[in-house]
């Protein structure tokens, strides 16, 4: 199947004589999860992961992902021609040296234009250049090669209401419009899901698990257009948001508005997210080149929002409880498959107020399956879950005040030395970053070496990312802030007073176990301001089965027991007697 | 004085319908410590302090510095009109803003065009655009403005032996063709002076401290020329380096050379250090924008010279155990200037073999003094030192097998707690990051906050950055690599196998004392070959005196006592026995 599509593919390079293409993961909108009509990635290649890119020559093709998927890579390629590129650097992926070292000079390579933002295309252009090899825009191919390529979704926009929103849609767009004349701007053009939905205060569920819609939104000194698949928006919606100033258009017209319509305005835009087919389009106006306006002003949560979150996490820590109480008195009689618990969180969690659905994929991985980072369970093929070993969650739910998203790894049976050294190591971690304090202005990857600390000190490591930013009632990934240690532009903004980022440290034994442990944390200042710390929000015991105390301080037990008594003080109110008195055993001091 | 200087640089600037000005520190080499020559920011400021910028308007005047030199900035400057802006985020200093708010649309600032390399130029020029304000680039109005410039140095140019290099100038020049031909270049152009001495084996004093020479060195297939000022080298050298195949020039020939001898060939150069002037000269050739070459290479100390290093810190070991104990006896019955104990610094150190001159002018900070992170102690002025409170004494020597940089500070009387626990975080930090491990690859911004994670833990920290590079032989401060908290290009250079750096935190209340400790450490690999660690090469004892024993755990005192150990191992045989006995109790362990 693969090799017929690959065939399709390169019949399509030959007849409009190109060398080579590139098939990315994204959207038009750089989402980290677009909606099923771009998946062609996954449609050429058969691998399913959200983080990829393929790219095919006239004899060869390659994929290139990152180490959360290293594992389901290999496995989903498996007898295809399509060879695994592993990518220990995201900021040097290595694909442009592949193709410069398997093209001839002269060579050109396709790029779909509605899916590269115009500083990638540059930046690959320059380094073809350097190569004698030249690029190629072109319109997507897939929408005549992919014959049952899934159309643009069709699910119904809501509203999120501000009494959990906190601001009206039209305060915020004043708010962004304020901005905008900050900086001479009469437009400005949002392309990013996260934020149209954060702008608008609407909601909806053309992607699995973000609440957000496919749309763009160009916001005017007076008024505001919405471009959106027709259908998507009743015509009360449509009225309401008449009132507030904001028209609707087909997605489609967003092109030609744009050459049309801005003349001698300047317009605020973001070059790195804005796709080349929209650049094309705005080349004759003036533009300042700057991150979204409501990037920052949504990472940074308000204190409505905050409190929403706060009572979210206590919502997603009673229906943990239930869930994990539930596991292990099952597993006392009978084992419980890895899939059957992912379905018995998203139970628990439907149980409580406000549910919306899971902020991503449950991932329930059973010993060694806990070694693959972003492990999703089949209905038909996961594992049983017995009473020996070890079991990593990470899961997280959507509710209309709050994304959660958490990770815990339990012991089924006793512990070896091992496993109990290597969690305490990335508790130590955990821990280190929870209790932190660190200068006004400091940036993720300066925080990411605290929670490495302890594992790198005995030459452990694991490889992705400690924290991301997470959304409210909305993207569960949510920039711009990163706890990562790469030192690239996204790490180079700063946690600041307000923003929410999970806390999630692990390590990782290939083939036999995987450990992680992940709060969400909220960036607050210390008291003399200059300083930030930060606040646990995620609220669920940590297994204190697995801990070596000799490795633990003093002061990290201190935490660890101050921790346990607030998840008790929060969650026990919420629970009846048989819940509170599994909480308790599981928040007792160690 | 500097009124006259003033207006006599806005006269220039009406008479030629210009704007502003900006009057950089640096020289057309980028070179962070420049000849008297360059010095018209000190001449047209007062300000003598080795980075900050002067911004002039016809109406107003402004120097922006950085921490190390609030407070002499502000003495310098007092009683002229230039107003005095801290640099807090030295990636955003301001001074382009600050020009915006106070020009004119339409109005011109003028850039010395050999003062400002390519890269800021377009920067300065496109910040500039957005507000309707131009750019012109000018040549250097200093040298009709200044009478009494000094001239470029004379000093003459000698060999650096290749017992001490380990390898010949014509091998470091065919390492540096090999990785020339590998971008497919004919020509590379080097214009920053330690890579220039470090590929040519060749030394001279032509700026304070640091053993370079101003020159340009353009690297052929088959030849190179030195662009160099005539008479520095004498006929015997010149014959020697035409073996070698390199001719020798006149320094100003380099533009003309430029524009007509290339041609079609592609040249390698960096448009972050190459300036305007230079760049206008090769705008016809195709060029290749890369780091220079001996950039990499010169940070990786080969084998051989880690040895020669490895000497130098044994002999600059002994050098300071005799300054301080001349000191501590000293101080028994009379007080020392800081000036004094400067003297004698460099005293004992030339009475080691193969020593040339200081690293840098000694920082010998008596209590209040110490909080001035680059004081030098002036021979009228400077304070007198008593057996009461702490001194901070940085300093470090250029040796022809190696150039030092070592700070201690050390107890004069009994401490107070206040100062014990600060010393003790610093002290914690500097330990965290000496036998740290980090994954192979790890950058300079990983490795700061393992330094600064105690003081910010206690809502404190240091303005300046925890390490620099540091020269062989060469400059004391070379790059590429820089532990500190900005994620810059800079930060972004893996710390690799090879290279040596400083370790250095600190701690300053202002007006009232100021703490760093600081060691030279090389990085290498650990046994598994995935990870690196630091060699500890500084030898002299860290004072436990100013220690709170309670705060440091028991891997701290380890470290300690076996840094102790071998303190003692390798300098007590250069010493004679009262020294030894000297020496034998500061390695006393806690």
């Amino acid at each position: 199947m693969i090799k017929s599509r690959l065939q399709a593919l390169r019949s399509f390079l030959d007849h409009n004589q190109l060398d080579a293409i590139l098939v990315p993961s994204n959207d038009p909108h750089q989402s980290e999860y677009p909606p099923s009509h771009w998946n062609i990635r996954s449609w050429i290649s058969g691998f399913t992961g959200s983080a990829g890119l393929v790219a095919v020559t006239l004899n060869e093709a390659g994929l290139w992902t990152d180490s959360r998927y290293f594992i389901q890579a290999a496995n989903q390629l498996d007898g295809t021609e399509i060879v695994l590129h592993k990518v220990i650097d995201r900021s040097n992926p290595g694909y442009l040296d592949w193709l410069c070292s398997r093209l001839k000079a002269g060579s050109k390579l396709a790029i779909i234009d509605q899916l590269v933002p115009v500083k990638r295309y540059r930046k690959i252009k320059d380094k073809l250049k350097q190569n004698d090899l030249s690029v190629q825009l072109i319109e997507d191919p897939f929408q005549t090669l992919w014959k049952e390529r899934p159309d643009l979704p069709d699910d119904p926009v809501f509203d999120h209401p501000v009494q959990f929103a906190g601001l009206t849609r039209k305060d915020k767009l004043e708010i962004i419009r304020e901005k905008m004349a900050a900086d001479n701007c009469s437009f400005h053009l949002l392309t990013t899901l996260d934020d149209i939905s954060w702008s608008l205060n609407l909601k909806s569920s053309d992607v699995e698990c973000n609440p957000v819609f496919v749309a763009y939104l160009l916001i005017a000194k007076k008024y505001a257009v919405l471009y959106i698949k027709p259908g998507k928006i009743t015509n009360e919606l449509s009225a309401n948001l008449e009132k507030d100033g904001i028209q609707i258009k087909a997605y489609d017209n967003i092109n030609d508005d744009l050459s049309n319509r801005i003349g001698q305005d300047k317009i605020l835009l973001d070059l790195s997210v804005l796709n080349m087919s929209l650049y094309s389009s705005i080349q004759k106006c003036e533009f300042v080149d700057k991150p979204q306006i409501p990037v920052l002003l949504k990472a940074i949560k308000s204190e409505h929002e905050l409190a929403c979150i706060r009572n979210a996490m206590i919502k997603d820590g009673v229906a943990l409880a239930k869930a994990f109480y539930w596991l292990e008195n099952t597993l006392k009689s009978d084992p419980v498959s890895e899939y059957r618990f992912a379905q018995k969180l998203a139970e628990c969690r439907s149980q409580q107020e406000h549910y919306f659905g899971e902020s991503f994929h449950a991932i329930v991985g059973y010993n060694a399956n806990g070694a693959i980072v972003h492990y999703r369970p089949d209905a038909k093929e996961s594992a049983e879950i017995r009473s020996a070993g070890i079991l990593l969650v990470d899961s997280g739910g959507q509710y209309m005040d709050g994304t959660t998203d958490i990770t815990r790894t339990i012991a089924l049976s006793e512990p070896e030395a091992e496993v109990m050294e290597n969690y305490t190591l990335v508790l130590k971690g955990m821990i280190a970053l929870s209790k932190a304090r660190l200068p006004k202005g400091s940036t993720g990857v300066q925080m990411d070496s605290l929670a490495r600390q302890f594992l790198w000190n005995r030459e452990k490591n694991y490889a992705h990312g400690t924290g991301h930013g997470v959304g409210f009632f909305n993207n569960v990934h949510e920039g711009p802030q990163s706890i990562s240690p790469a030192c690239n532009s996204r790490a180079r903004n700063p946690i600041q007073r307000g923003m929410i980022f999970s806390n999630e440290p692990g390590y990782y034994e290939e083939g036999t176990y995987g450990i992680r442990i992940e709060n969400i944390l909220a960036c607050k200042h210390t008291e003399n301001e200059d300083f930030i710390c930060f606040e646990s929000l995620t609220l669920f015991p940590i297994d204190t089965r697995l801990i070596d105390n000799q490795l633990l301080t003093a002061e990290e037990k201190n935490w660890l027991n101050e921790y346990h008594d607030l998840v008790f003080k929060k969650l026990s109110p919420m629970l009846d007697t048989t819940h509170k008195e599994w909480l308790s055993h599981k928040c007792q001091h160690i």
